[in-house]
């Protein structure tokens, strides 16, 4: 007996430390969702056009700028606790204001309350609290408007009518680590060559890259311009690259010079007149600190190839926030960021960057525009909700933001046409996609599928945020919505749901856009699927797809019918076209009917095209979801479906993210090797044989179709035999 | 004729310079209310008590943090033009952005458009421009949405659905003055007198004031704390005055030292330990640059004396803002502001303390608490714009802030029990009056009143907003509630209103609230008038009040009914009381029955009260609009009333400011003297004979009362007979 519990203690003493750690690391905290709003705000700002400051065109908001942080805590032992704020403060203790603002408060043993009161206009009201037991984290609660009144008898008084929520944090676990100033992590690089020319040089860095360019043993008197190229010749032409910098010099001694914007680059121009000169050239990379969990490689490299680039032009583009493209905009448009959350499911798994970009998007009551002034934009927004709930099965996020969620459905709903149709209204973007010609004229079928689903999302969010009546009324709203979606634009003739409904009647052209989402969406009955695949998506005469924005979502329904071996050589085609013409990163678009520099314009301007754009990595998301085939079918992965497709391949091999770790695979044409962490799994496959291996028990769900269920933590090595 | 002409000349050389400078004097600008939301932010944070931050305890609005500055021009001549920024900037020519954060633009000759775009967090976006004929003023419009997109063609378009608003601005007319930097103005004070003691001083300014501290040749080691009383006692008491200051000092050569936050008292007792040494004290006065236009003088030395004391109570609480007091909150109450309101237009009539002040008060959507947190401060704000709007006759700021009045309405709508009544609900502060024992219970009848004129105001500005169907709304559902007033609070054994209605039914409290505003905002018929005089108003059973923020009401009731003899004897001898006891200036409550020091005391604290509190000002508006007896009948003094009340005066003289000037009276018994600047005026006059005089003509409308016309600019001297 005495041994044993020796044994026991030994246990205690080693764990304990570690549990400590975890649940009582400080951090900075905010009001959820205040920081994300700042610090879109701030990198937002950062956009320049050729050295103009060019700001975003919508509604920006701002943090709240008075904050009441709280916490009550039950102490065996007294706690010197330690206050760091960001902002003007005071702190209370039971009710009670202690002289100044404390920077160290003794919180005597029993239960008491805690508040901290910050008021910062510049940036956001922010504490970081550190005791032996009493730590700042998400358990705190805080308010901006506290309603503790002064009552008639002279006391304060605190209000159940208070909404608290809890704490907003990230991973600042230092009092030094200021919220206001964070940065980017970034790192020296060296150029791959440079050419000197008379009073000027070509910098070359070997491929896309983001970051400040460094000038080394600057020396002389004049005006230096740097000019920055994703292509050798948008660098070289002073007058049509999309960003520059310059700088007046005069200076008797060498001196280095690092320029205080970061932006994207292959290529840089270095001119300058006068006396200067220069000894070269390098960059601090900036990246974010964000590490790849997921993984994909096969038997045919031209794919290992573009995953490879899809790969590094998504860890481009994933920075603060999941951006558009690194060259231009540098926004967070939210028909981008929808994409870049379903890749970074397969690529990342950071939850961070997902809320954070969601919290930015949405920005703050009341609402007066769509997201991004663009209609499709708003409900993309709900989308990658319902997909961020389902690939993470975090509800907090969820509770958080159920009121903002509500208004800006209830905004959608109330500009609604006659039909209880979303239609353009004056000051309404509707973008669908870039593409000649396209009609935004009357309510379009592709906007109503996308309310459709956000209607759904709402349903299933205001269940999660206990909201029985609001569950009820979005779950009829979205099915009302759904038949009318086939009464209005379905067309037995066309086999398809046409573009849109104006005048009170269809009008006569068929897109690929609405009947793609009825795919993946699940709208359609089978019949329809079937019609539609060969009326619509496999129909040459409807209008291309141009942009890998909309290929995306093209490939993605074309899987979701089974066309794995067709979408992977459009894979190969179309992002394999951009590596034969030298891309280093994938485009903002892609036309192969393009010559040569053509390929760089787009919005009327030479080098107007983004040769770095999330949107371009694609593939990411198809070859985990599609190909591995892995995906959620509960939230947060607590049961999960793998329906591995070769598609034509040997052999593939990879790994996907999930809140418990990556599920890892290797598939052959035999063979199916298999280990998750958690959750119930089915893998569902289809084989000439009866699947069998080692603790492995296949059922016939169809023919040649088998499931068999995969623990987590146990290895499977699964034998069958693919039917093609 | 060619004499004339030259002095046609002349005439035009001397006033075009002055024209112009009047038109196109360049001033910075900013989107409307966000300079006063800011600012207010900014002056409420620095109340502090004993040393402790104490932010105001309601949700604080921020500006717009990106903003859209917007004017098109029809130039004669090209014009360079500097442009000042507070925050990053961009220019547009036409559409198209300059180089850079340009300092200097030239624009040519012709129709031009200018759009400037900044950004800032910390302070106000703000622009000054400054051309030959282009300068920045309130004809830019502004927007913090402008909505402009890039199309699929690449040009940027404007969209006529883009809410673009005036710009706001105040008085700063130099591109250095900064609104950001703006303080209010100083002055150096000495000493009345300095007491020494040992290690110890007691400094008094001979009367309430408010400042900044300076300390004189302070030399030594060790720390130095200052305490400020509104009284000798609260000075002398370290450790129960409000507010006080301590400085840690180490120096070996004499040097001057400025406290940083201004403050209210009288006296200072400045305490210091080590090896301190001090030479004196002395001030910085901190004031409001607003200059008195209004006065009353008459033939009572003490009701002088009064109207003196209540100037410089009023004018101390006229900062930034009209605030509630200067010694402790020193914040913007909506309550204590609508009272300042009345008596600002007869003292400064400062229109832009005004809206500020109505601007911060009400700050942004969404709407998530009353005003102040307080139920009747929602209400008092609607009433302030009546007001307003009636005595200046300015529609912009109506048409400007029409939204946020609706949302505001919209609010308190959405919060009415079945009955359709304002009760409070979790959150609410139903405040009423300091007054002890006063419920809180079931639906005040004083809150339904208030509402009801909020509902008269809604359709008032819904008018002027050229909201037609907002106005019948608005109109009858204000109608409604009178109706509903006098069915549920009106009791005919009692012949007053109750106070309140809970459980279904009436209870059985009279209180003077509900009764007194209903004489004056005319709600009652006269039968039921002159039964609440006596019933309520001259009843000594029902409760008393004790605050000069209700005595101001219960006072005007009185007034509006004709009683200013009474009212002159009652307000010699409530403020006369406070005199008495060597106020300098008026306070926040006064109960006669009160000993000694007990009447610094309030909210449990010993020097809780606020010895010069706005509301204590009170005469200043009933002498101007009931002895005097000035008020406008339409809207800015388009047509306006006198109706003098010597209420037993031998004589009285006094100005009322109008906005075209001030209408200058001397009035005895015998003989009314009257000049008015503009608008149709109307005599109303109570006389035993027919009044006569130079272009006088009376016209007798009931018995012993006639009416004379008063046109502009003429002085008028009436001759007649006072009743007694």
């Amino acid at each position: 007996m005495r041994k044993q519990r020796t044994y026991l203690v030994i246990v205690l003493l080693v764990l304990m430390p570690c549990q400590t750690l975890l649940a009582q690391r400080a951090t900075w905290i905010w009001y959820p969702g205040d920081f994300d709003i700042w610090l879109a705000n701030k990198m937002q700002n950062r956009r320049t056009e050729r050295g103009i400051f060019f700001p975003v065109f919508w509604k920006m908001d701002s943090h709240y700028v008075l904050m009441d942080f709280h916490k009550t805590v039950q102490l065996l032992h007294p706690d010197t606790v330690s206050i760091y704020a960001e902002g003007e403060y005071n702190v209370k203790l039971d009710g009670r204001a202690l002289e100044g603002s404390p920077q160290q408060v003794i919180v005597p043993a029993g239960q008491h309350r805690i508040n901290i009161k910050v008021f910062s206009q510049a940036v956001v009201p922010s504490v970081f609290v550190r005791g032996k037991t009493i730590v700042s984290d998400s358990s705190w609660l805080v308010t901006f408007e506290d309603k503790e009144w002064i009552d008639e008898t002279g006391k304060t008084s605190d209000i159940s009518a208070t909404r608290w929520q809890h704490a907003g944090s990230w991973n600042f676990y230092s009092p030094l680590q200021k919220p206001s100033a964070f940065r980017l992590p970034t790192q020296k690089k060296r150029a791959v060559s440079i050419e000197r020319h008379q009073q000027s040089l070509l910098v070359d860095f070997g491929k896309e890259t983001f970051g400040f360019i460094q000038l080394h043993g600057l020396k002389g008197k004049g005006r230096l311009s740097v000019y920055y190229g994703e292509s050798k010749e948008e660098a070289l032409s002073a007058d049509h690259c999309e960003t520059l910098d310059r700088l007046d010099l005069n200076t008797a001694i060498k001196k280095d010079s690092t320029l205080p914007l970061s932006k994207a680059f292959r290529y840089v121009q270095v001119q300058y007149d006068g006396t200067i000169s220069i000894d070269s050239v390098s960059m601090l990379y900036e990246y974010a600190d964000v590490t790849p969990r997921g993984s994909f490689t096969c038997s045919d490299t031209a794919i290992n190839k573009i995953y490879d680039v899809a790969k590094y032009t998504f860890s481009l583009n994933t920075r603060e926030f999941f951006i558009d493209g690194i060259k231009r905009d540098r926004w967070v448009w939210s028909g981008d960021a929808y994409q870049s959350f379903l890749m970074n499911y397969y690529l990342f798994f950071d939850e961070p960057t997902v809320t954070r970009t969601l919290a930015a998007l949405r920005g703050k009551d009341p609402v007066t525009a769509h997201i991004n002034t663009i209609m499709d934009y708003t409900f993309y927004w709900f989308l990658g909700i319902y997909d961020y709930y389902q690939y993470t099965g975090n509800r907090q996020f969820i509770e958080q933001n159920y009121d903002r969620m509500k208004s800006l459905m209830e905004y959608c709903l109330g500009r609604r046409n006659q039909q209880g149709l979303m239609e353009g209204l004056p000051g309404d973007w509707v973008f669908v996609d870039w593409a000649q010609g396209l009609s935004k004229k009357g309510a379009l079928s592709f906007e109503q599928v996308l309310l459709a689903r956000g209607l759904e999302t709402m349903a299933l969010c205001a269940g999660i945020a206990g909201d029985r009546k609001g569950e009820a009324s979005y779950r009829q709203l979205s099915g009302e919505l759904r038949k009318k979606i086939f009464s209005l634009y379905w067309n037995d003739n066309k086999q398809a749901l046409v573009h849109s409904y104006a005048h009170g009647r269809q009008t006569e052209t068929v897109t690929r856009y609405s009947n793609m989402f009825a795919i993946f969406f699940n709208y359609f009955n089978e019949t329809q699927k079937q019609a539609v695949r060969q009326s619509v998506l496999l129909n040459p005469s409807v209008q291309k797809i141009t942009t890998p924005y909309m290929r995306f979502y093209e490939l993605e329904a074309l899987c979701a019918m089974g066309e794995q071996k067709h979408v992977l050589e459009e894979i190969k085609n179309y992002w394999g076209g951009m590596l034969r013409l030298g891309a280093t990163s994938f485009w903002e678009e892609y036309d192969p009917a393009k010559q040569g520099t053509e390929h760089y314009a787009m919005y009327g301007r030479e080098f107007g095209k983004s040769l770095c754009h999330a949107w371009g990595a694609g593939p990411l998301y198809l070859m985990g979801k599609y190909y591995l085939g892995v995906k959620p079918v509960s939230p947060g992965y607590a049961s999960y479906l793998v329906t591995p497709e070769l598609g034509g391949l040997q052999w593939m091999q990879g790994s996907v993210p999930t809140p418990a770790g990556t599920i890892d695979m290797y598939v052959t044409k035999e063979q199916v090797r298999i280990q998750a962490p958690a959750g119930l799994g089915i893998l569902r496959i289809k084989s000439r044989v009866l699947p069998a291996g080692e603790n492995v028990s296949a059922k016939r769900i169809g023919q040649e179709e088998y499931e068999i269920a995969i623990n987590p933590a146990t290895p499977y090595t699964i034998h069958y035999q693919a039917l093609k």
